[in-house]
């Protein structure tokens, strides 16, 4: 969408803070009142896929097999939404990063967009019959591998979707096996 | 403090978003420049708590026997942040839940102090010489024990902070033996 890809290099080059929502809609090549239908503030453009993001994570953890385990399931969630990343994708990672870190404001949006994500991982999971707090826990550690993952992939040179799909799948790994050495 | 304790009453009592700057100052019997000198918005004064919390979930964990694993420590710092709770609080959570899940942006600032306190335990963990990423998932297992324990204090009869720490140790039991049924 023309206007995130706007919104995400105005960020790169000159910071979120002096991004304004009328840079955004020239650089894309749009009015003001076309941004505004599309969404109410510069903030939430960068975060314009959290929806999508928790749809393909809940599609994915509900069409794993039934036998699946849950961690599994969470896995199959992880790869559905792998699947649908383009290599021009691959840039945005870097830039939201250093904008999140500039920003309170964004670093609240963020830690809302987990949030959300964990929920809608949680309750693809309860409608498989997993009960909480199991869950709530297999929930946060997908979305935790979402976050490791990703950010690995963006700091990485490989722009394919499909070494995406690895650092998620290896993220998700590490964190079960850190599971089994907290006590 | 009384600013908080006028805040949560109003909101008990009229919902958060009928509520006002205003209103509260005059209820803890304060000017409104009192009330901007300690917070920024009527937002934050429900979340007066957070840098408290942080700081003694930290110094829990910093002051666990050496010998302690991860998950241990953190039971430390549940234990030191469940100690500086007073029964006057027990009525606060099921206030600040019912506002919480009436407003998008308490949920949103919810989720950035759960952010929050992970960073504080994650970097208190890290300080005892924990990697990541066991120290981000023993962080999360801990923020994740506050909030369902701290619910189940607050929905319960028992307004002692004894019972808010047999909650919080009981729910990061559950979590963690929820990790070993996850594949």
């Amino acid at each position: 969408m023309r206007l995130v890809s706007a919104a995400v290099e105005l960020c790169a080059e000159q910071g979120y803070d002096a991004t304004t929502v009328p840079q955004i809609a020239e650089r894309a090549g749009l009015t003001r009142a076309t941004f505004f239908r599309h969404f109410p503030d510069k903030r939430e453009v960068l975060f314009a896929g959290q929806a999508a993001h928790a749809e393909l994570l809940a599609a994915g953890v509900a069409e794993a097999p039934a036998d699946a385990s849950p961690l599994a399931a969470v896995a199959c969630g992880l790869g559905r939404l792998a699947g649908s990343f383009s290599p021009e994708q691959h840039g945005f990672g870097v830039t939201l990063a250093t904008a999140v870190a500039a920003s309170p404001e964004l670093q609240e949006r963020d830690a809302a967009k987990s949030a959300g994500l964990v929920v809608a991982v949680r309750d693809a999971l309860a409608a498989r019959g997993v009960a909480d707090p199991g869950a709530h826990l297999a929930a946060e550690l997908g979305v935790l591998a979402v976050k490791t993952g990703y950010a690995a992939w963006s700091r990485g040179d490989d722009d394919d979707p499909a070494a995406l799909a690895a650092h998620l799948t290896s993220a998700l790994a590490d964190l079960h096996a850190a599971s089994r050495a907290l006590t």
